[in-house]
């Protein structure tokens, strides 16, 4: 099995080897899933996938860079969860509710449904992996985006700085949007949560 | 060495046992700081303050006994610079900046001042010691009983049931009590700690 990509992929350019690129992420995940990612190295991985290392490391520079792409692969999904619920959003203070649940619940399904996946989460936390502050930054624009249009409708205060506000909201997400955080506080989902959010809507009135 | 206490302690009652319980808290203290707390062994302890190991079984039942008797002391001491700093608060407000702030600056001293010492506050945490558990209701009993004197003052609004209040509170003090979250948010101290601090009393305000 480990011949056939190599040989295919080395006589293709782009979507092939995007399309190899894609079958590694994707066995890497089942395997990290199945045997933690602490604990896997590229060697195994090669092994379990039957490609060899030297063809792995011809599309990630370390286990780090894989990791780093599932990472990327479920913050993809989980701002897409966002978006698509904000998009039903009836007014401000409901697309505020809809983002810090949505995210909320998607981080934990992602990271706790299985368990091994969570690994990774936490040290794209810890160590700041680019995925990760990207979607951090993310979730800051699109809840800048969402206090900017309830300050319009007059549905929220516009006393405050709006990066004030934007970054002590970010703060106040942290023990539901961070995994590392969130593995403390499961049992606070959806109540806590959802009490927290009325706290920062009531920051946010007029 | 290791005979002299054990001989003075056979013969004595309370206050001598008391006296060697809290010269083997200082001791451990002082190696965990130095060789971090989960690579101390109680053999190795033992040897270090030059008690037989047997000797300090007889204080503590395990190495986590004596963790969290130094966590019990950690956390007294910052629950102590809480209430000396609220006492000169001037109103609901002004003491609720003070529990956050003195909270806060007292974690980051006693936890990462000294980096081998987060160790056991991280197990603390973790594992729900009875030390931390016993912290944790006593900040949110200082939080509800400033709340309430804000209430009764007209500072704070009332609409909110207090419990609620109080829990989403503590679920916003998380990022900067919690000394595992903490870690991650010691460039937000002091200015993104004020700022979620402001985020409250907007909340909390009539």
């Amino acid at each position: 099995m480990s011949d056939l990509p190599a040989t295919t992929a080395a006589g293709l350019r782009g979507p092939a080897d995007h399309s190899i690129r894609d079958q590694i992420i994707e066995a890497a995940d089942a395997h990290f899933s199945r045997y933690g990612y602490d604990k896997t190295t590229v060697a195994d991985l090669a092994k379990a996938i039957g490609f060899s290392k030297a063809y792995i490391y011809k599309f990630f520079g370390s286990k780090q860079a894989i990791g780093e792409a599932i990472c990327a692969n479920c913050l993809g999904t989980i701002t897409a969860a966002i978006h698509e619920s904000i998009a039903e959003g009836k007014s401000a203070t409901d697309k505020f509710r809809r983002l810090f649940k949505t995210m909320t619940v998607a981080t934990t399904e992602m990271a706790f449904n299985d368990e091994k996946l969570y690994e990774i989460a936490a040290h794209s936390c810890a160590e700041k992996w680019p995925s990760a502050e990207a979607y951090i930054e993310e979730v800051a624009t699109i809840l800048a985006g969402i206090i900017q249009e309830g300050r319009e409708a007059g549905e929220f205060e516009r006393k405050t700085p709006i990066d004030e506000a934007v970054r002590a909201i970010m703060m106040v997400f942290q023990p539901f949007m961070n995994p590392v955080m969130l593995q403390y506080n499961l049992d606070a989902v959806p109540e806590g949560q959802n009490e927290v959010a009325s706290l920062v809507l009531r920051s946010l009135a007029p």
